[in-house]
């Protein structure tokens, strides 16, 4: 049995304005990022904050999240931010990384301004980038590659989650 | 600033035992699996409760953890289990799903038996599949691919972590 409850603290905060994405270390943890330089993308884990709530935390399946998916969903079968323990992942672009000011600035990252961020590792090809992959027949159509999500058109496919 | 604690807890555990790898799914959590099946990878984030002490969180840099790495190299430039939020992310090739059992059977997992298991996601290739990604020079060597991992020769690789 795992019950026994984890405790975790923000090393930093997601900044997303103007179109301008950045990871803000907060000053204890910048020097974890010396020799993160050389590193095309950093996969970035972030704490939904806005749905850091009691009752959230305790829904276990969401009603037709995709428009082309299963009427009925469990959670650990999406992406969606609302999760039990909803912590988010992202791969993003770096653009550069500042090691003084502690400012990681991305292409792009999916979290609002302000979101909490808890971890953040290197993309390394030989851990996270799987050559064979498969997906169920019902999202076989979405890209199959991060570059291409971007042109993708999301809106048709979300109903109630992303 | 973000100083505020956040609470996790475990949905479930790691079982890695005679050479078979499985996420084992607290009961109160399965209902969360429905859908899972279908997808061929699983994005696993786990918590390295060996780690979760104190003056292991507050390690910032490690002695050249890789062995033709830089001297030092922060945490947030290395996938070393120690880190300040010791959350450990393994993307997972997934042989079943057994839905009422709340078993994920693996192919692999580098994780040990009973570690706390914090989400489960499905691997998106559209979020976690990067086409063009680059490494520092010290790690270009390194394989592009998950799939090319299991054959090389990461005892080489690692001095003080891995």
């Amino acid at each position: 049995m795992s019950t026994n409850a984890i405790v975790v603290s923000p090393i930093g905060s997601i900044r997303a304005q103007d179109g301008q994405f950045s990871v803000q270390v907060d000053p204890a943890y910048r020097p974890a990022l010396n020799g993160l330089e050389g590193f095309s993308y950093v996969q970035v884990l972030w704490w939904s904050h806005f749905l850091d709530q009691p009752e959230m935390r305790q829904v276990m399946e969401c009603e037709q999240p995709y428009a082309k998916g299963p009427d009925k969903m469990g959670i650990f079968a999406t992406r969606s931010p609302l999760r039990p323990n909803p912590i988010c992942l992202s791969a993003a672009p770096v653009i550069r990384v500042d090691l003084d000011a502690g400012v990681i600035s991305l292409g792009y990252i999916d979290a609002e301004d302000g979101t909490p961020v808890l971890d953040i590792k290197p993309y390394y090809p030989c851990s996270d980038r799987v050559r064979e992959v498969s997906v169920p027949d019902w999202c076989a159509h979405w890209p199959e590659w991060f570059e291409d999500s971007g042109e993708f058109d999301w809106a048709a496919e979300f109903v109630n989650a992303r």
